[in-house]
């Protein structure tokens, strides 16, 4: 299949199969595609939280707006931004840097100096909505490797974040959610799998200059 | 290639090959895969545009904090968020599906009702803010596509949109640009190619609850 067809083939699913799992290879493969996600200048300011324990999944439904898929998905991946990203946390990627790449403090130095001010400057909303912007892109990268790995998914935004951090202890880890992505397989039942997709033309959605 | 060979392949690329060119048969494949994109509400409050005229691309250079790739690639694609939201978009979005998916009003009609009050009692800047992180899914999207077809790609924040919007005339189409993503094929003396990539590790950066 190749890739259009697998972004035809993918809708928001409204019903899981309650029956059939992810298998550790396939989750294996949607974690490794997070962390390959580019994000801007590369600081990964998110990470992904991966539930699948069936108690916590119920829990966590009336926190989102009831949507039952929650329950019912195999995995529940929550992408989470960092709270806090300042000099140690960007000095930290640079160290990162260093190690992977054997280069010394002089090639970085003017690029990490640059950001660390830049950062500093920034207000926290600020650094929130950038980050939060960078989480938008692992879930643009996530529902198309879903689609690619035959996993079906449905993205949310309409959950309780406040909720989902105090259920998950997320705050004592640093982090706050922000889009929510259940996975798993389609239930046969889902009607809304054999509805046609609704998009705007080619025509009408691109524009050549 | 599997997924994740793509995603490591590809780059920020830093020097694209002016010689080599996007292809009318892939470009396609980007435009596509960048309508299929799944977006809040399924109202795909996005749009592309798509620069090859050279003398543009040069003009937008100044305006790209003088990224070259700018200039240098095949195609500049400029993802760009939709100025109005409003009853009337909302309305055209359920006629398209109407149209689509040969379904009545009534069927419709509730949800349809919802979304147009829900966007009603939106401030301009919220709705401006809920387009830009749907902008975002798209640049995931096809920062994926593009490694999946191996084609090389630079995603941009840093520019100046004003100046976008004006070069362009995006204001008169009712558009703001969001994000730049030169297209095209590496140089062969890009070395940031040759560089590994730098990540947290997997286990760092997922987090199994």
């Amino acid at each position: 299949m190749n890739i259009i067809d697998s972004l035809k083939w993918r809708y928001a699913t409204k019903k899981f199969d309650t029956k059939k799992h992810v298998s550790d290879d396939k989750l294996a493969i949607l974690k490794e595609a997070f962390t390959l996600t580019a994000t801007s200048y590369g600081l990964q300011p998110v990470k992904l939280v991966v539930v699948s324990n069936k108690e916590f999944q119920k829990e966590l439904v009336p926190y989102s707006f009831n949507q039952e898929q929650v329950a019912q998905a195999s995995h529940v991946l929550i992408i989470c931004i960092e709270n806090t990203v300042d000099e140690a946390y960007i000095r930290a990627h640079f160290e990162n840097e260093k190690s992977i790449r054997g280069i010394s403090d002089e090639i970085i130095d003017s690029f990490r100096s640059f950001l660390i001010a830049d950062f500093s400057s920034k207000k926290e909303t600020e650094i929130k909505e950038w980050a939060t912007k960078q989480a938008y892109i692992t879930l643009g990268n996530l529902l198309t490797v879903c689609a690619l790995e035959k996993i079906d998914s449905c993205p949310m935004e309409g959950f309780v974040p406040e909720k989902y951090d105090e259920l998950l202890n997320l705050k004592n880890m640093g982090l706050s959610s922000v889009l929510v992505l259940p996975i798993g397989y389609r239930a046969e039942e889902d009607m809304f799998s054999k509805f046609k997709k609704v998009r705007k033309s080619i025509e009408t959605n691109v524009i050549t200059i």
